[in-house]
């Protein structure tokens, strides 16, 4: 067996649902099935590696509430946005140093399907563990799907993790 | 942590590329990367679940060269398919003794993509590997694909394992 430990990157996102920067469902549970199915109590061997790909919203339309009366207010918006991204690489990271499994994450900007695979191809992990809604067919023309297109074009294995059907919210598509 | 061992079921299949009953290069590759990534030195910390879905061909049409000239050369036929399946199990057990990792294997007959969702549903393992031909979508259409379905409905996280680009056939379907 060998020495270097197992690298492991997973892939993790803001939810859809609410305001604060908290992980998405499908997102906090494939960490978490990692932790306890995979790293187990074999800190030593494993390191995980915590990418969040933040998607760039210029137009600033996910924030409808917001009002833009200066330069200032899209510069104060995009601060908040990175801030989200700190927060919530931090909810993981401390986890990680709770139960002494080391690791390193880092945040990058653009279509996260694309990101993960270039991201993949860059950093070369051993294994890439990925969140999924499990939406079916129908819904997955409208809202896409990242882990789909991740087991076919990542060039790692691929460890695709659904949520469980009680976590689910009301609307499937949101996460 | 949990003490319970993480239970992980890997799909086996034969090789289409030669007679012998060894087996496929995917199925292998997903194998061994597992022990060697996954399991590591934590022998105890995990248990196998070998499985494998024989085909059933009823009209012989795999077997060429055969001549049935009467009832008992289809008998016998089935007996070598039998044994085939045995013999391919068999590699992949003696691989889990030597490293001290416990293991389970078994025979279904079908198509294995149902059978291997079916055999999720009713053993309720923690992980299911596959290894994959990482085949394109044009080549999907002809040869099918068992792992993108899996990843769809299996009721369990599922790992994807693609071939090492040095291990291609040189016709890609082949495995």
């Amino acid at each position: 067996m060998e020495r270097e430990p197992t690298r492991v990157m997973v892939a993790v996102n803001e939810s859809t649902i609410k305001g604060k920067p908290h992980p998405s469902i499908s997102s906090k549970r494939a960490f978490e099935w990692t932790l306890e199915k995979m790293v187990r109590s074999n800190t030593s061997d494993f390191k995980i590696l915590l990418l969040h790909v933040h998607v760039v919203d210029e137009d600033g339309f996910d924030e409808v509430d917001s009002i833009y009366a200066s330069p200032d207010d899209f510069r104060d918006m995009r601060e908040s946005n990175k801030s989200k991204g700190l927060h919530l690489l931090e909810f993981f990271v401390t986890k990680c140093h709770e139960i002494g499994v080391s690791c390193e994450a880092w945040i990058k900007k653009g279509d996260p399907k694309d990101v993960i695979c270039q991201e993949v191809s860059r950093v070369r992990p051993d294994l890439l563990v990925l969140g999924s809604r499990g939406l079916g067919r129908f819904q997955k023309v409208f809202v896409g799907t990242v882990s789909g297109f991740c087991v076919k074009h990542a060039e790692c294995p691929v460890l695709t993790i659904k949520r469980n059907a009680d976590e689910t919210p009301s609307d499937p598509a949101d996460d």
